[in-house]
């Protein structure tokens, strides 16, 4: 089983950016205790600040792996481009947000990519991108 | 631990209302699984079709549990005294949706409680709710 | 055949609430005409001002009667909960309203039930009640 | 006793237009049958796809017929000119919608004439125009 | 003289709820005050959760009390149930909110039965209930 | 110098159709009063409760009289085809309305055709068509 | 008979400003071949720059003169306070502007005054205010 | 104790402007008897049809008084000047209408200066006033 | 193979209106043109003004011609009438337009019957047509 | 004559994606066909799924190329800065979609660049291509 | 080089109004300073609460002076009048604002004189006057 | 002293672009005056028309340079991505317009980056670049 964390822009950030809403924990570090969590899935990483690279990421593993767990940032509420190609592929897609986005400006309260993700997982902190995974493992 | 699942409007209904959306699985059938996942969490269920019922609910547990797992149905799109309920306990709430809302009429991306729940989890169909009570469990 | 004739909130005070409106017959009175007219139909009435209850009922008739005559009254309006009952049940539904809402303030010419009804009937007094029930029959 | 039964646009290709919707009885088919039923009104029959020349017809009967039951389709959303011929006349108007046009696209939920009218009826198929009909007969 | 204080949801947590916005003194220990400060009144109260249970009290009492103290909490920017029942009702009513209600959410600004009431008292605190009684009074 | 008097729909009912609006004087019998007024204009009317022949008057005089005073009636606030006509032509035209639109529905506030005229007189009743061709005469 | 002509802000400039859109006469001497036009006529003309003052004005005829040809510039546009003063008085008012407004900026095509107007003469120059004059006279 | 009583536009007009509305008693004459209902209280009374003029006032005993109670009639939909200096003084402020603002204009439901106020009184007549001055006294 | 070139209203004054916008070419005479570009296609060309016209014209030929190249004009933005008649008959209808309708007034945006054609070209002049008859026969 | 095709997100997939809506041929064979069509003109083809490299390739041409047939995808309803750059540049810009935009959601009815370009091609297939390269060598 | 320093309603209360937003030093006070910056510019100071008065000033300069540096404070966002007055006048106008207006209320986002105004400096507190002096001098 | 210069997408074009609005001069030469004017202050440049690039230009100078002045081109008004990485760093950002935006389409008078930066310098031409560096060394 192969499943792709993507991470959306300034999400590399993670540990230095805004501290009271994100934590201070980097997503490397938390990346390493997720792997060790699912030891007999085979995890990737990639995040990228481009919008266009996170479409060629979908592209790329879209016809191949099992899920893709992502937070696509900012461009969750942006981007027809990313949620075109979400439609586009055939690996199934979660979205992720570390934060609570309703409780935020009104304009994080919609996502253009949301209708063709199989599902959202919002305001859970890091712990989202596990519960991503284990649902991909279970369902 | 102590935790209460919660659901509004027509869940009564699960397992024969829409199954094409949401599944055949009664949820009292289902509430059964998710105890044997959790032998150790006290857990209770409770559900109405009655706006009020579910805020005397929350009033009731919501200085005493520790966490609520609650889909309102309907009521997520119309009731801010359900939202004023969840801001004025103590205990937590997470808002789980079996369907993909976001996938659905344009009146169902608006939710009045999102915004005082810790977050939410969507389109994960009953799987939703073991997910956050594991959120609770483990956060 | 069985159909229910269902009332929402404010219309147990037909006869004394805005006569020049709504006229002055109670519903009562009105119902025991009905049951006159169709001899050989199983007419069955019910009010509340509770939108649960109304859920509540039409769950209760939703699988075994052959037609439901319903007034929503102001839950027309505001009640998605009410809506999904509609949609989650099998049999159907007419609208009615005895005013012509579309004559009165701008958010009562909105229907959330609407669209989960087989039609609607508007402004022709206690007569649409009647006209309601022969679709019914003849339809 | 004098009813006009008129049409508006599209509804001459009754019949053979999109039959899923509107079934496949001409209206002049129909209208037969509607005769048959009320064999002591007067009824008459109009149609145009013209704006215009729907007002003239109200223009013409409006002041001496008993009344009107009438489907405007396009119209019903576009038309300030035929909703003010209706308040210019005298006799009273009843709307007829074949389909459901709550459960179509968004513009058409509203309608210029209503207000003006006595009441409506909708998604009750050609039995609407019987049920107008008996509503002028009995008031 | 017969004036009912009516209180809609969440405010029987008053004095536990959100205290920095709403105080910590419980409606039943203001209640006493009240009857003390007007004790040739007949002053009643009640509370509910549930929106129509409100629409029932305000039926019961509204064609023999002189006054209605109404506070609708989160009902009042939702309910048109209640606010037709405010209009078919004789017995006049008086909205009070306790907090500024213009100074909080913008969907807090909108109440369906500030029309159908005499009038409004916003924001000062526990005391604007005194207020409405002392106008029923001396009006 | 040639002036066309243009009238648009349900203008023709003028003296018949809601008389406390509109006076009771027919247009015809204005008319022969206006043609008293200016002995030494080319007065011209024409009415019509069709947009396209509305649009066809304006293409016949348009490259050859001197000016056109046009009450479009209800097709002010729905006709771009109207607008685009007096866009089209050379000879200029006044925006006449008998009542204040502007004290009736929303939807007479907006007039499509008012930025492509001269300019607009409103309210002063059947006096509005004289100061139009008096405008026309005197400029 | 005495009619008052009432300027409001940026009138006074007439002549100086934007002359392609206003022209280049000053308003005084417009003023003076407009009582040459009425000699029988207590013509009075006043201008401000200041909302309060025009109110003051305003008060001032409005339960003694025949009439006010007020052209209220920018403050057509946003002044509640004028608009309720032509409520608040006996004389009639008729709304004047020099230009077109409906052929400018989208905020310059709604007045709050308009519905407390007699009527409304806009785009034909400074010719408004005599055909202005005119309608009292003969009215 | 120093409280000022402060009146916007059109105030002036009080017991001559539309007495159906706003009673037919002058403001001065109400102010003779509010001094006398609270004879160990400093009242001082202004009114001005000048936004800046009120302004100006609030500036003027913003540091000093005790407590401003003032309806700023219609520029408390238009005005943020207003609003401002009320934010920008240390005497706090309690805005007053006499009659029921939201039973009117929908522009009237806005109030720029309502957050900024410590709460609102509106639809009790000039007893609202007095309501006012006791919340000051007492609270 | 027979196809339509339909015009709506004021097309006929093309090569006299707005000479800069659209050229002037007299509609007639570019058809000649076209004629002969298309030899072994059977070309018709029809134009009104009338909204109903261009509705019976459609009906008329659309269950037996190939194709219809609809320049509907003005009554793109207004007419749901043609646009059900597009939806109501078989022959496939692309839209035309001379002008590019999206660098003009924002009215012009939107086009009802857009979404019951096959495609649309736009700002291409009188090749428009061309390209249109040029897709039917190759497709 | 030297003609740049360019395509924007997601149109690499072509030929894979949602092959219902877009077809099965590939966009690179396709191109054969079209360098075939018209062997006379120099077309080059690029494709990218990063908005700034749809800039910069027509920052690369915009001066020199004679035509750009551009489908910019999902850009084309959220990019302003592809619109500036088509503004910036001297060659002329087609928009073509494959697909029937306005059949489509609504977010993707708007065009950002549509103003700035010649003319727009949509719902033709890949037909569009072709027809928008005929017009740059025939106009 | 003549240069008006403007200032709109509430600026006069500078040091003593919200100094966590605005600072604690008096425009009087900073203008000492200004002038020392620029020794060679004749700097005048005016401040109003009075939206009529800004007008009159600007009206006065507004031929003969170099440049106006206004911040025109609540009337910014409400003032149709004074950008009028900006439009009708020859002398350049910068709009400038101490706070950030960008990240206080939306209502403040907006800003009617801004299209009138050679640019708008926001933000930068007092220094955004020398800035916006700075630039009248040098450009 | 370290302060970025960066500008967005089509800022390249400077010098080409549209040179009445936006001047003939090429960025560079103007970034050369500008290290001229301030000798003592570490500038540097950078242009990028990708929103990613932009995003990693901020991460990178943001925890250690002094200030950006930054004019984001089309990404003001579209970017939540670049807003948030403003949001995210230490270094303060002055948002730059060489024209006035507030003056050119709707779309362009909003700014999703402007609540996070310092303040915003528009319509100065490049001398808005000189007065925001002015501002970071001054400060």
């Amino acid at each position: 089983m192969k499943i792709l964390i993507l991470n959306g822009p300034n999400l590399n950030l993670l540990g230095k950016r805004e501290p009271t809403i994100y934590g201070n924990t980097s997503f490397e570090e938390y990346f390493e205790q997720l792997k060790e969590i699912f030891p007999n899935v085979e995890l990737e990483y990639r995040q990228s600040n481009h919008e266009g690279s996170l479409v060629d990421y979908i592209h790329e593993v879209g016809f191949s792996y099992d899920g893709i767990v992502f937070n696509a940032g900012a461009y969750t509420h942006t981007s027809v481009a990313i949620a075109d190609a979400i439609a586009g592929v055939e690996t199934p897609v979660i979205e992720v947000h570390i934060s609570n986005v309703h409780a935020r400006e009104a304009f994080r309260h919609h996502s253009y990519m949301a209708k063709n993700c199989v599902g959202t997982i919002a305001g859970l902190g890091l712990k989202g991108y596990e519960l991503g995974v284990k649902y991909f493992i279970e369902k």
